[in-house]
């Protein structure tokens, strides 16, 4: 089935979406942070956190559900620990305060734990995973979200997709960029086989509306995603729930709310780890054991099937680098989308031409 | 399909693992810590990392792959960062060190992060997390092992089962626990399909020798695990690879050897995470935080074919409950191969009476 699409140079788009949020009342400095942050996840691929997003988030600010001017502020800060209260704020610019604070702290005491309470969504947590690795750490990045995966052998939902994300300094096309979700596949894909016309989905991304795993695609579509792998994916689910909301006082489990929800703050639970690499051996001699093994897991022979051994964060690396030349691709529907959100804070699209994919 | 087994209190078969481990001229005090651990495991109900492992660990030590006295020396110590040389020392007594330097850095920096090379078989994470876990601290262990599963699109085995393993403080018997292999199920899973006879195991378990996913328990068990959820589960056990192998300056996944290897140390990586809880708020609140995100959870409905919802660790506490009281269960043929191992050493096994379960 072909898709109407429409490709944009990415400049452009950020461009685009910075003068939404300005429209919409974010103050210059923070729509550019939003805007670069969303760009950014459409240009390594992972469009269900891209520019689309915007929709919903102006929605939510429109609606007076988030706190557009404030930073947010320290709850307690010892050590290498920080409790940060976001107020509601706008996800990314919390996300971009905190990962200061990670940042700092992990200098000082080598290694940091920043947890958020109250926040918003914060686009890709690889975005920010990134940002604490180009400092010179490890970065690690959870959030919690939407309670939308039921616990293994329940049938309601009390966990978010809650992802785990870790990135690692050194040159940032070369590396290794972890950043999955807790279920087996995003619900995206759910919704993708639907719309590609797939009568069934492989075993185990999915439970029908009753809990019961199931194939059908239609049954999935309005059903619930499945922890990764089932017990253990939902083990996962809640170790971010523990360290995002447990820890920081928030909203946990069915107490938070989410992008699609329009009438509440979304309360959601961040935390942003930073681990000095120099304080356990020069990153230079770190950089070259990484290279080492990522060179060893990428000589594997293939398995049966494919043709090569990716590493995580290889797929969104090869995107970017083709998007960044060849422009973003966004299907006419998201599109038209963001363009009547573009009318409500009278922004105007740039004009683009449409094409079949 | 029955099978002999036959029953022992924990007490008598701690003694007997003890024996048999000065048998093989492990001092008193490193004998008492490993027999512990081990015995701790069987009565979680996680067998694998229980008192079996002992016919391994004395052929290896017999062997003189292991250096029976060292307690390891401090690499560098740097705010909450440690590496740690095992100097191919007992794994349990390594750990029981380094837990102890991340407990001491944690309480000193707000949270610590200890890796450790050139180390040997350390028993089930738990124990590990567990003891940091006393301290008042979340603790969080991981460790690599023997290369037995191949990365995602790969047909050769690169990663061991590098389980992620994460406690809490609180209540011993009343909390959350985490400790699970980043494959979909242990290879013991699949051990026990066949020696029950069952001909098929669950899509998602194995692939065969050649690369290919498989669900025919032949071809499973001369094949390999599959990473938890397929490419997801290779992405976390790349990330333990990381904080334990490439962090600590130790051997990375083909350079480990293993427990079933006789010939040369297994040099492998761990890792200990402390969490200082009172920085953040006072350990009452978490623990009350936590009770009620438990109940939460638990009181979601099942799902057709379940009974309850069970949280992380809720098994093995129910495991071990019942095994305090009644016992331990081991085969026949584990018995048989411990007496076998302890004649190597002139310990005299107790006396058991055989049971069909």
């Amino acid at each position: 089935m072909s898709e109407e699409y429409i490709t944009i140079d990415a400049a452009r788009l950020e461009n685009y979406a910075f003068e939404m949020l300005v429209g919409a009342g974010v103050p210059m400095d923070r729509a550019a942070l939003v805007s670069r942050s969303l760009v950014e996840a459409n240009l390594r691929g992972v469009d269900s956190h891209g520019v689309q997003l915007l929709n919903f988030y102006i929605e939510h600010m429109k609606q007076g559900c988030m706190d557009l001017h404030t930073s947010g502020s320290i709850v307690t800060e010892s050590g290498g620990c920080m409790t940060y209260d976001a107020e509601n704020g706008i996800g990314q610019v919390i996300s971009d305060i905190c990962c200061d604070h990670a940042i700092r702290l992990a200098k000082e005491n080598g290694i940091a734990l920043v947890t958020v309470r109250n926040s918003n969504h914060f686009g890709a947590a690889a975005f920010w995973s990134q940002k604490i690795a180009r400092a010179g750490l490890i970065g690690m990045t959870m959030c919690n979200a939407t309670p939308l995966v039921p616990p293994w052998q329940g049938k309601e939902p009390r966990f978010g997709t809650n992802p785990i994300c870790m990135a690692l300094p050194g040159a940032p096309e070369t590396g290794w960029l972890l950043d999955m979700a807790t279920t087996t596949v995003a619900m995206g894909k759910i919704f993708k086989a639907n719309f590609s016309g797939e009568p069934t989905i492989p075993a185990g991304w999915a439970f029908d509306s009753e809990g019961t795993p199931t194939t059908d695609t239609q049954k999935a579509i309005k059903g619930m995603p499945m922890p990764l792998g089932g017990y253990k994916g939902s083990g996962l689910a809640f170790m971010v729930e523990i360290l995002v909301a447990v820890l920081s006082g928030g909203a946990m489990s069915t107490e938070v709310g989410g992008v699609r929800i329009r009438t509440r703050p979304m309360r959601c639970g961040q935390m942003f780890l930073g681990i000095d690499v120099e304080r356990y051996m020069p990153i230079e001699v770190f950089n070259a054991r990484m290279e080492q093994l990522i060179g060893l897991v990428k000589a594997t022979p293939a398995a049966p099937g494919y043709e090569e051994v990716l590493v995580a964060g290889e797929p969104e690396w090869r995107h970017a680098r083709h998007r960044r030349l060849h422009g973003v691709p966004l299907s006419k529907g998201v599109w038209e989308n963001l363009a009547r959100t573009a009318s409500i804070v009278q922004a105007k699209p740039p004009a683009v031409e449409s094409q079949k994919l």
